[in-house]
């Protein structure tokens, strides 16, 4: 019996992806790639009598939280504290969802399995509309290639085995619902290939470049994103833009060396897990 | 391009098992349960003219090292260090296979993915005979369920969703190839129950529950694990013998409480990983 919870859940970038979707929200998902990060989202979760959810000390709406918390049946305080920019490319509600799930079930004693509450958050994060693959990379940790879409009991995941330093720069907000509730063909041709790509050579720097083609094929790259990338490779770096956001990430110190003042980490090791 | 990686892999007390052999090792393996230790093995890949395996300063003769090194075409020095028992149950021999095929993967620029390496060191470790499910459940991290074997290519892994802390103490050492060598019926009829006790309600108590029914049931436990196993229940605490060792592990304080002097860690978070 514990009256709190504290689980931390990487960042997660996402550098190139395809969308997938089915009648059932836990199989819909997307293929693709991406870093998570060493800055990430404590979550704890708390017994309370009145539900409650906070980011940084002001209260949140996240509808992938509420419906982690029904099918949990758990009317806890759910409070979220984050360096990370917000609504800027970096699943900061996917991992307020996987938080809240893994913390709750630590608090309510659920007794579901890792996967189980890794397909609950994932499935609450489709259904919001405001991710399709990070939940499961964050759960993963590391550098994780998404070969196929869907939560855990559908998809199946590998890695770039390694663990860069990454930068970033946040120039605003995008709004995920309206990209990926669009039409999405174009942007899923594109993440086909580069998904390919990478497999066949699963580095870092084919990641960085895989990405970048993405970002410009898909037609999700924007005017000013396009010059900082574009600022990064002639100062010899590897740097994309985060879906989906108004970020810019390199790897190693590309943003730094072409004179940018980034936030930097590194890639995270572990996945979401309780601390 | 770099000329040394060094990578910490947990430690991995296997709870129970199954045995499944197939003519492709890498598709041979167990179902099982186990924890993985936040105590572990460093183990360093060097550059080197002349292989070279040591393991605490000490020449050794791993065979799972030497056919990861052969598959990666890698002459090189691999350092390890460890704090652990060896041959107690502690998965060395495959916590050094998977060090060393990250760390080489890394120092030679071989361009492979997590689960190719994962595969690497696995289908290692099976036909040096030295374990069947330590290599997956070290590269996942955390409390694994092994629920299909095989390395990533074929198998299933789930997870208790927690990370307790864990005791464990040692009188000695066991020869793995001997047990998973012989008949194995009635050791894999007790580790398919014991595998779906957990998996109908996956906590570390009930972890410790399963471990311990198999424990008896397969016909491993040793009288001298037994009375220490019933000393730690007396005193209130789950233990069970770690497979296959001369050790015994609780969680919690479970051997401290019962008067041992035992090691203590925490489960681990991420899994073997480049440091």
């Amino acid at each position: 019996m514990t009256d709190e919870a504290t689980v931390f859940v990487p960042g997660h970038v996402t550098g190139f992806f395809t969308v997938h979707r089915d009648d059932d929200p836990t199989a819909s998902g997307s293929q693709g790639a991406g870093v998570t990060l060493a800055d990430g989202v404590s979550v704890t979760v708390e017994r309370a009598d009145d539900r409650r959810v906070e980011l940084n000390g002001q209260p949140a709406s996240v509808d992938a939280v509420e419906t982690v918390l029904d099918t949990l049946d758990a009317e806890a305080a759910v409070v979220a504290e984050t360096d990370l920019p917000i609504g800027s490319g970096f699943g900061i509600s996917g991992a307020m969802a996987l938080g809240a799930a893994l913390a709750a079930n630590s608090v309510y004693e659920r007794e579901l399995s890792r996967n189980e509450l890794v397909t609950i958050a994932h499935g609450a994060d489709v259904r919001a509309g405001t991710g399709l693959g990070d939940v499961v990379a964050q759960a993963a940790g590391g550098m994780p290639i998404r070969l196929e879409p869907g939560g855990p009991h559908h998809n199946e995941i590998d890695a770039v085995p390694c663990r860069p330093r990454v930068e970033y720069v946040t120039f605003g907000e995008l709004d995920t619902g309206e990209v990926i509730g669009g039409d999405t063909d174009l942007l899923s041709k594109a993440g086909t290939e580069a998904l390919s790509r990478l497999v066949s050579e699963p580095t870092p720097e084919q990641f960085a470049y895989a990405s970048r083609r993405f970002a410009r094929e898909s037609g999700l790259l924007t005017d000013h994103l396009r010059e900082v990338i574009q600022d990064v490779s002639e100062a010899g770096g590897e740097a994309s833009m985060a879906m989906l956001g108004e970020t810019v990430f390199a790897l190693g110190s590309g943003l730094s060396d072409a004179g940018y003042d980034p936030e930097a980490c590194r890639v995270d090791a572990a996945g979401a897990r309780l601390v």
